[in-house]
């Protein structure tokens, strides 16, 4: 996101190709000019990048609930590639490093980037975001030019998918180290989406004992446990209450069910001490608050109704406390460290990558897949990775 | 809350009286009879109990929202007294000492009571109120046997009003713990009554730069001033909105007025750190989730309304987390240091008890006044306290 | 620990055998007196109990460090055995039941004990400690009353053995806590013993991503990689200087030495951030300092030289914060969550159990085996367990 | 600290006057270049600069501990001035406005910068400090460009030398923040200097119930007294012991002496719960950590003597946390926010600026005056300022 005044204009920019978003479903193939990079920034050939749920309301809408698109855009922000050049004040990369993109810029002078919480930074600018404007462009271009300080070597081992995913898996650790989890603790994630997976994860990788998931699909509780993500499912009844008290009776009756569960799995009293909400459905939300112990926190992850009718006594009167997440801080050092590590009891985070695409002309066809639950062949949809590259990569 | 089995049978029981509620405004003097106190308690002259909004509501409607009464039951648990007779193992407590008296006993066998934090105890024994069963009693009475565990000494220059204050101050150091508010922090407190006065001089005490207090009685909010409980107020327009959508309107209104009067007092940026949220009215909960800055604390310590609609993404995006506060736990030590201290820039908590009366048989006439806003004077009504005593006492 | 007022005098009292310790290295059996359980206990057949090294001190010099036993005393605390007999008050146990013994018993009233730190309570009496006069007998003896409130049902799948193994995990379960370890931390661990290796253990199953065990004995740190209890291992040489500064030169070597191996580990810049000392010998302290980043956190668990020269302003200037551990508090319920758990990557607790003994009448024979570091064949000795039992048990 | 790159160059750099120090006491003026300020930074006229116990070590010896100078330097770091010009992008200053200078620049970039500890990055470059290559000058200039992000516009009411000692109150606010205070926490400060003073006082304002001060200087103790920095004195008997366990008795007299003057002062049993040590002082680190209650904190403040023999056991068994204060992070808004106050009870910081000089031509008179601790009258040494400023200000 540098500024032309860094740019090393005394060289002819490069033409690349960048898939640019200009209304509603409009997507189109363009052409950019890119100069070197400035001084302290990255060149950045992209490879992966895979399509998260803010980039489909954007293609569809043009607008991300209350955040309008207001001129074109590329989309894209869970992204790794290879650099192909180094800013002249650079240390520590070289062409050829693998990296993955951490594509919020924050101010860095604010109190909240002082203090380390730059995730909520005011001035915050996200690539894909149309919340700042200019936007700061989507990384679904042939190569972009990216801060070295907010970019991240991956090692050997770490493949330009799980670096793409490295930027989800930031949420999940972000809620991770935001519930303190203690050893042994018993989690409960609703939505069993990517972010949902990813988050009982990392709360199995943190220590929890026992990880129950819970989604409406069976299959994808059913996929969380086969592949380690979580030790126990819990499949949620399509009920709906046509009164508040109604819906707040079936919230409790989930709830209870999730007790039973973990009760079961050996936690002493059927307690929860911490709740990750990944759905942002009233519904779930009001089970988590029930769901959760006295004491214990409820973290809401998933975006979703922004206002919601909740029994907030039933949290306040328990201390139940209710904290949300938004994005993430300092949280690619672990994930690397996370997608470095395998084992036959680890979670397969390359399962995650369900369906794949390659070049910019896909994009279409990537966003299509990306908004179904399940294909035609009726196999899970979980993560839709776009892959681009000018040239063909074996990296 | 000893048992039978620990008392010194032995000796003759003593008659006391009691205040008793048998129905809905139906409350009785009636004899009864105590043991001498058992071997680890305390027998306790009760001689001031403060009238608290649950009271109010047992003896108002015999119930407490969801929790009826099922016995008859003695209220108050707002209570200073001093030591009359000393159970054969207790150290530390001689007949005549002050004491105040923490009436909550937890099972002290859970999680949560051996962690440390016994006010969510499941088994929690709660005198005067009508959750466990039989019922814990109330300080209504003459005398009591109590834990001298659970029983606090006060020094000289604390009196025994100021005693019986510790426990609505034992929910204001609570909440300012639980938002650990750093030195400096900018706070606003909403609702001007007993506890909303104390857990904003408890945030000033612990540091605050700028405490706001706000209310819809001008009256209220000026006493706050004026008696250096707050540095700041704001008197709440009366205004309501028909949809929910104008609500919210109406409470960021509210959260904008208020972050204009922190930036005029110095916060940078008007922003507020922490919301303490002392009426449980929905209203109030909006406009404080609006007001909370990105990662500050909103604390929930007013009991009202148990369903809200809220605009929760509000919160959660910014990270603004939603804590609940429930009475406390380990604050009566912190409570009698913060009563022992004066100064002319220390808030005067003497002058919270507004209205007196004498004698168990004037229990009705001060639970009439407690439910009043303004006695017929025009005086505002905060704290009603009963003083009672088998003899007049010049403590 | 109930006094003899509230046990049940009207029956008779059971004959048992102890093993009770006279003098150093004059341990005797003996024939003692059980009354049936007081209310709130529990009987328990004691079954398994681990030699500490605490219990090691008392047999050999009838004192640990400068506290001396003042009447004979049982040695023992890390155990399990069997309910043989249930309190009239008490829930959630009967006959059969296999228990945990969490041996330390706090006050319950002093302000650590109710804020949750009651393993720092002044007035603590921890079975087989002389510190508390009556001593609390430990718990080699047949059988023990014991509060139910301190005892831990084991499920099925849990072991005897590993139940024991609950009071130095609990140890490990306190520093993982107050390390306040982030996932993908890299962790160090100084000691190779059962401590140590529990520690290591806890630091991985908590989600470190690098725990790195460092002894001066190959074999140990040999034992713990092989056995799944950490990721990487050092065994620091003996080299000893003969002025503080050569020491704390050979310290800073050990430190690089260390970093050198998170770096290659993956630890990007080769930093730890938090390091556990389990040795309590002034080289590794001084050597854990230097080896902490800065903002790292240095955990003090080796009960070792009292007084240490320590580069203190190494600490200080960066920040690290030099932490106690003392014993445990509210650790068994995870220490039997992490106990139940297996896997191919998993610790392998049961290994931890190098040499048992069977009945009170070897005692001496394995007192003995507990003082070495290897047995005659050149195993080496970690933990140490005495089987008892008045039968034969095959639980 | 802009580089050349970004200066306007295009303008004639202004001459001014700087204060070098070129060897131990071998302080001169000379004349310097410096060019219109950078994109980013003020220039700003320094008015007024404390002079610090790191600026006494270089200007006497030409090093600081282990840091030498390696080319001429200029001191001064606890600095307030007046913007005379902005760079092409700042918002939010202007020319007039009074500023604090934050003078340690970190990287920004590391992992400690990113999650809000810069004060311990590792590329630190600290106006005044030896330590980074080339040397980040001091304040005794004329003026100086600084960046924007980094210099705290000040109220009105906050002078400029309230405003050079944010500097020092940053470490007070760092060490309160670190040891967490809660309200009615009783804290014991070692060191009456500076640091010790705004220590003691920023702990008083936080909400502590009880502050003892203690010093060897009863002037020093009662200053703190009499302007309101504690509640309490102590002031320390000159002993010295021969050997370590002399030393370390004696420590325990000073420890208990303390405890008695907390019981007195209305802490229930005596006990201390977090010391911040300002001296640096063996004898007193030993007192602190015996002083500290179990589960208290010891914070270390002072910089003095790097290796220390230490009770390091009478710590680590009662969870005694040891904790390093270097410098401060995000403290400046909390320090404005403190200045700005007054009251009766509140300290009178103005107070602690015991001595002036005027012009850089003063700076060795005014350094020879801050190498005492009482001046030829008698009076106390505790903050020197140099005022300067190109032209006589009257702000």
């Amino acid at each position: 996101m540098s500024t032309n005044a860094s740019l090393d204009v005394t060289q002819a920019p490069r033409q690349i190709r960048a898939s640019v978003l200009h209304g509603a479903k409009d997507l189109r193939i363009e052409n950019r000019s890119i100069f070197p990079p400035g001084p302290t920034d990255l060149q950045i050939s992209v490879r992966s990048t895979g399509l998260c749920g803010s980039d489909l309301h954007y293609y569809r809408h043009y607008r991300n609930g209350d955040i309008v698109v207001q001129e074109p855009m590329s989309l894209g922000h869970e992204s790794a590639g290879v650099v192909v050049d180094v800013g002249s004040e650079v240390e520590g990369f070289k062409v050829g490093d693998k990296v993955a993109l951490e594509v919020g810029q924050p101010c860095e002078t604010c109190d909240r980037c002082k203090e380390g919480r730059y995730n909520i930074c005011k001035g915050m600018r996200f690539r894909s975001s149309a919340k700042s404007f200019p936007h700061a462009q989507g990384t679904l271009q042939d190569r972009i030019n990216h801060p070295a300080a907010w970019s991240h070597k991956l090692p050997e081992d770490v493949s330009l998918d799980l670096g793409a995913l490295l930027e989800p898996l930031g949420v999940a650790i972000q809620a991770s180290k935001r519930a303190q989890l203690v050893p042994g603790a018993t989690v409960l994630v609703f939505g069993a989406g990517a972010v949902g997976l990813l988050v009982a994860a990392m709360a199995k990788i943190s220590g929890a004992g026992i990880v129950v998931i819970a989604d409406i699909d069976e299959g994808r509780v059913n996929f969380a446990v086969e592949n380690k993500f979580a030790h126990q499912k819990y499949t949620v009844p399509m009920k709906r209450g046509a009164t508040i008290e109604e819906q707040l009776d079936i919230a409790k009756e989930t709830a209870a069910a999730i007790g039973k569960i973990t009760k079961e799995s050996g936690s002493e009293i059927g307690e929860v001490d911490a709740v990750f909400e990944c759905t942002g459905v009233p519904s779930c939300v009001q089970a988590s608050i029930y769901a959760t112990r006295p004491g214990g926190k409820m973290l809401l992850i998933g975006m979703g109704t922004p206002i919601q009718t909740l029994p907030i006594s039933a949290a306040a009167l328990r201390e139940v406390d209710i904290m949300g997440v938004f994005r993430y801080a300092n949280t690619y050092p672990t994930g690397i460290e996370v997608m470095s590590k395998k084992g036959p009891d680890y979670p397969d985070f390359g399962k995650l990558v369900t369906h794949r695409y390659t070049g910019l002309e896909s994009a279409v066809e990537a966003f299509d897949m990306a908004g179904k639950t399940k294909d035609d062949k009726g196999n899970l949809v979980i993560k839709v990775v776009l892959e681009t590259g000018e040239e063909k990569s074996n990296l």
